[in-house]
């Protein structure tokens, strides 16, 4: 697929200068009685005020609240064929309808191996023992009370995210293809401090994380990522750990692939090599091109995706646009993420706005007009050691198109003159 | 009332040192099968892994997420002898069980003047109109495509919280007493910016907000302020603003009291003077002791609070517990926060945890032993313009006690023996 054959001007002195927004249609609502690309008709202007006819509900009304019934749109979405049984699958953040770095609780998305467990903190313990000095066991109380606490915004993202297109372009719309990730604040003890309380014997080299669930999800983790910068939590953005996310209790393994982050944590095991559980050994390892598998693939490599425009969230409008997207790499912070609209021939860097952190989301904008013109959007990251986000064809290139796992290349969309949106790949 | 004799120790090392956190009762759950002070009867340790036997729910179970049964008591609450009608009242952020500095989004306090207005965002317009080159009517998408998206923290402090504290102790619990605040992740565009498109006419001094619902409700906002921070957002913690939040669109006056941050915004009006609007004069004027009231007291002063021991969140175990709290300042950053357990003689200083900004909640720490004798614990905070939070009887000479309004006083939490925390007053 070939690209445009001049690139839309990126500058943002055609938005803002002499003609101002209003010659970019962007202010006309009023006045035409038509909503420029988006071909809605316009409500009359006398209708702006029917709202404050009605006395509304008042603060009895929802002791926890919703969104609004106009974002019932708005949701994790899973796909049907995608495993044989809900629960042992996965849904999806709704990426493209998101703003800021911080995801929503209500949307962050799923991944079980045996379903949601259903756990009642007060009788849930976590034991922690194996290589220690001292076997400790922890009810949610003694967490709560333990010196240290912290709180750290940190993004989860599956190692299968993006996962469907090694092979092609496939789903259509950044939930489906980016949207096994999320960011969220989370609070809780070091794992340092834990395991200093217990004290490490010699020998201790690795972690056994297992989870509370029907499927004892298990994984093992080296020691010194342990020591680094794991985290025991029981709350995220605030309050406690969803069910769906661990209630009442996780490790967060911040930078890494998911599955390490075991949800309804009962255990930690102490030892000196690592399991070879079946979530380490016959899944969540690299099928490469020869037939051998990378295994022990922890770090999530610097990614980035643009949400809008995306198949569910395109460009309505000519004239003044917002592209926008996330970026985020599990070596530390992004440094800057660049966009091109033609495919990969040209690249500006956009600006980023919002709390640009280690191991989390990082928003990006690049403000620019567009004239309706067929675009191909890609956005590229580069983080703190340097490493610029690959595009498909060179990540093949060394790793093949058999895994499912860690798929950190350059996304293209294509812009079409009406708006609509495809997930298409460039060669 | 008087503290206690001799005030508890701070030290760490006491929690941390030779004996270890075993030796303050921490962790000998599992082998003394009692929990510490709670009373709590210990499970045995057989029933740790009871929530493994039962496959859970699948993905497709909460496309939007919700917190677990357990939490049914973490709520926003309202008093009903507040108001005469819950259309025109109040209820309160649940801070005592809230974790970080971000606010839940279905925990954040609601007042309304007239019930929550139910408005199509696909209708809704904002007006900005008068002292301006070129009146604009902007529809959300507009507003979606215009230069500049910013995503800020903030907090949102009504004027009137901790106001029925003036008179003395009263309420019982820091949601009641300190719960008319949230901190939220802001995304939208710099009121600045859609002024500047407007063009500003010689003489613009002030700024009208109104908002669509039942209540019009109105406020007058200068001009520099409006150009320094105030932002127009559509968006709250990543997602659509929640409609008792202004869905679709609110403005956000940083470091302000809350009724100027108007909500279901649709018209800005620019002119000379304020517009002496019912809700600047007869109402969020603070009425001084000669009878005299104080009037456009917009900034919110430094404050702080403790959430945890509070009577809500009590201690429930001798040895190791964290005090915890949170501070904010309208005037910028909290550079420090003290604490005292002895009614406000001896003073430490806590640590602040995650992220420290401008007018957005500080997460502040103590970590220490109780011995289980009474304290009466304080907190006091100070921002970066090195104001000092007051106590209560040297604001009350200032100030009075007349007025609703205003009242950033030193709070005191009685913690008794046995750990029950009530709200009282120190002379």
């Amino acid at each position: 697929m070939s690209g445009p054959d001049r690139p839309p001007s990126f500058s943002r002195r055609s938005l803002l200068g002499k003609a101002g927004l209003a010659g970019a249609g962007l202010v006309a609502t009023a006045t035409t009685g038509a909503r420029g690309a988006s071909g809605t008709p316009d409500p009359a202007i006398t209708d702006i005020q029917d709202w404050n006819r009605y006395l509304g509900d008042g603060v009895d009304k929802a002791p926890y609240g919703k969104p609004s019934k106009h974002e019932a749109h708005v949701i994790r979405r899973n796909v049907s064929w995608f495993t044989a049984d809900t629960a042992s699958s996965i849904n999806f953040t709704p990426l493209h309808a998101l703003e800021g770095v911080v995801t929503p609780n209500g949307l962050c998305f799923e991944r079980h191996h045996s379903g949601v467990a259903d756990i009642d903190p007060a009788k849930h313990r976590l034991m922690v023992h194996g290589l220690v000095e001292k076997p400790l066991v922890f009810a949610l109380d003694d967490l709560k009370r333990f010196p240290g606490r912290v709180n750290r915004l940190y993004f989860l993202e599956c190692s299968a995210n993006s996962g469907m297109e090694w092979r092609g372009a496939q789903m259509n719309g950044c939930q489906y293809t980016h949207g096994m990730i999320h960011n969220v604040w989370y609070t809780g003890i070091p794992l340092r401090s834990l395991l200093a309380e217990a004290g490490l014997r010699p020998g201790a080299r690795w972690l056994l994380a297992e989870g509370a669930d029907a499927a004892a999800m298990t994984r093992s983790i080296p020691l010194e990522k342990a020591l680094k910068d794991c985290i025991v939590a029981w709350a995220m953005n605030g309050e406690a750990l969803r069910p769906e996310q661990g209630y009442p209790l996780r490790i967060v393994v911040p930078g890494w692939e998911g599955s390490l982050w075991v949800k309804w944590l009962r255990r930690i095991k102490v030892g000196d090599q690592p399991w070879q559980h079946r979530e380490e050994t016959s899944k969540y390892t690299d099928l490469m091109a020869d037939g051998r598998s990378r295994r022990f693939t922890w770090v999530m490599d610097a990614k980035s995706v643009i949400t809008s425009p995306s198949p569910q969230a395109p460009f309505r409008h000519r004239g003044a646009n917002v592209l926008t997207g996330l970026a985020w790499s599990g070596r530390g912070r992004i440094t800057r993420v660049d966009v091109s609209i033609d495919g990969g021939r040209n690249w500006t860097t956009a600006r980023l706005d919002g709390p640009v952190l280690p191991m989390s989301l990082t928003r990006f904008y690049l403000d620019f007009d567009w004239d309706g013109r067929e675009m191909l959007v890609q956005s590229r990251a580069m983080d703190e050691t340097g490493y610029l986000q690959p595009n498909k064809a060179d990540l093949r290139k060394i790793r093949g198109i058999n895994s499912a796992y860690h798929n950190n290349a350059i996304q293209t969309w294509r812009v079409m003159p009406g708006g609509e949106t495809e997930n298409v790949e460039v060669s």
